[in-house]
């Protein structure tokens, strides 16, 4: 087991439950053969879920079912999973990468649960302020861009944008294949000294290390590529992704209809429908896999409820890949370097 | 004159000058006969521009020129209007509300030199804080959104953003006719608790007002229509409209291309593109006009760079409305009363 990548899946979390996640953990395993799952939920439910999908043989040989007895649900508080939720799956989920059997967890679940779990089970790593919630997105011209923090941290200071801009370099750079990403802090102008005074802050903080910085990000930064990876605080970060989401939505939405409103457009929307599908694939959330949390002791990826099996599949293979790769190894070495840079130039 | 609705262009304004403001403004004194413009510009440019285009007779007895010898550039800073710009023209187009020639002005030029111009030149209405750009937003439910601040005031205190979200009402009601427009603070949560410091703050002093408060709005429900009026700071504003712009003009030229991307596709975009047009139209800027800017002592209502003819008319007529209905003076009674509502409640 130990040559494997190991990953706690909360197979109870999401909109869909297991129904949906086991079948996205069929599909990781069948595509990572590196891959090992704890699948962690009712334990009854998940051998039903198993035996239904065919699953056994050497996929079963590279899962382990832990079983959890409760679940979070969206009625329940973020902070329930460290009182009356404690034997929850997410929780477990946690405890698994908190006790080194996993990497990392994976969870569809209460975004908020799954992010106390982390922080206060996982833990945080040391010379982390916080932890942030990371988005990627995919820009028009091709390349992913990692926006954070997306809501975990509502009022932050200019320290805080500037480690999460750090740590989404290393995520970038590690997880998506990106070679010397460039960071932006997310700001109201292109110049300098346009932005707020924790924004500008930050930009001062950035400009001194040792990274490809290219300055403040505007809005329309966040589709048009020019940077790898954008940070902001999470209020900021949290508004921008929903009103993205529910502006893509509704152009997406609003052209099916359009594209109804009479015989032409039908016949000609019957013509263009693979072209517009093959397009709206490009922008899909379900090719990205959720969002990490960065700066625990270890992987954590927060999926959409909504996920579908694809999105779960994709948020296990992030997860492993985060692993292979040692994201929060990574991140805590980037920490600790710029500790000693700024204690250096204290001493000179 | 004194029956009419004044308003004065900066015509020298806007990417393309006085080639679209002068068309704009002759669609605008076609359309609507209660209008008298200054026309605030090089005069002989002017003079040209009109007979070229055929403008004469009674449209030009509603019309008056005002020489400007400067323009501003996108090269100068926003305050050179208060120094070696004294004589451009969106500096005289506000000494004409100013001087209350006009009841507002309509600039496309320089933003930031027009916000300088209108809060320095035609002045702050006594009991506002600061004046406030907002922009109307289309939003998938058919109804108009009010989102402000855009752009105006980056770092901003929680009765900063209670009072936009007043001033973006009084705009909803007299000039979009929307009755009891239901006023939402941008947050990352619905419930009361959910946001930042200054966002509570601000929900606190709106949940005693008497208005039609619908607590907080998030991300989303700028384009559901769910709110009419969506208030927040000036930068996560700015922020979100042009993350907005830039990924709106993102899938519609993403659709472009898919839609010419085989033979197939050709044919049915021919058939598609009216519906896809018309789609595309309810959603295009130019029908609304421009971002007025709340809280100054008349209209102010400053245009996208890049306006076509028809944004022009269009910014013309909402500043003729908002002359009209009187906004200005509306919104300096509603913070009159409610700084009696206050006083009365310190007396209590």
């Amino acid at each position: 087991m130990s040559d494997f990548y190991r990953i706690a899946l909360d197979v109870m979390g999401g909109d869909y439950g297991s129904r949906i996640t086991l079948s996205g953990a069929a599909m990781a395993l069948n595509a990572m053969p590196e891959l090992y799952l704890f699948l962690v939920g009712d334990q009854a439910e998940i051998e039903q879920g198993l035996a239904a999908r065919g699953i056994h043989g050497d996929l079963l040989s590279r899962a382990k079912i832990v079983h959890a007895p409760s679940v979070v649900t969206m009625d329940d508080k973020a902070t329930s999973i460290l009182k009356e939720k404690k034997d929850s799956s997410v929780r477990i989920a946690a405890e698994c990468v908190r006790k080194d059997d996993a990497h990392g967890m994976v969870s569809m679940g209460h975004t908020g649960a799954a992010m106390v779990a982390s922080m206060k089970v996982i833990g945080t790593l040391p010379g982390v302020y916080r932890p942030c919630l990371a988005t990627v997105l995919p820009s028009f011209k091709g390349v992913p861009v990692v926006l954070l923090d997306v809501g975990a941290n509502v009022d932050c200071k200019s320290e805080h944008i500037a480690q999460f801009a750090l740590m989404g370099a290393v995520y970038a750079e590690e997880v998506l294949g990106v070679t010397e990403p460039k960071i932006g802090v997310l700001s109201v102008g292109e110049e300098d000294g346009k932005g707020s005074e924790t924004t500008r802050h930050a930009l001062d903080a950035l400009r001194h290390l040792d990274v490809n910085f290219g300055g403040n990000a505007e809005g329309r930064d966040i589709w048009n590529g020019k940077f790898n990876v954008v940070a902001c605080d999470g209020f900021v970060g949290n508004v921008v992704l929903k009103s993205s989401e529910a502006l893509a939505e509704g152009v997406f939405g609003g052209l099916k209809n359009s594209l109804r409103s009479n015989l032409l457009s039908r016949l000609g929307g019957l013509l263009v429908r693979p072209s517009i599908r093959s397009f709206y694939k490009k922008l899909d959330y379900a090719e990205y896999g959720g969002a990490p949390l960065l700066g625990v002791r270890g992987i954590s990826i927060i999926g959409h409820g909504r996920s579908n099996e694809r999105a779960v599949y994709n948020a296990i293979r992030v997860a492993a890949r985060g692993a292979k790769n040692n994201v929060s190894g990574r991140i805590q070495e980037r920490m600790r370097h710029l500790l000693q840079m700024s204690q250096k130039s204290e001493t000179a």
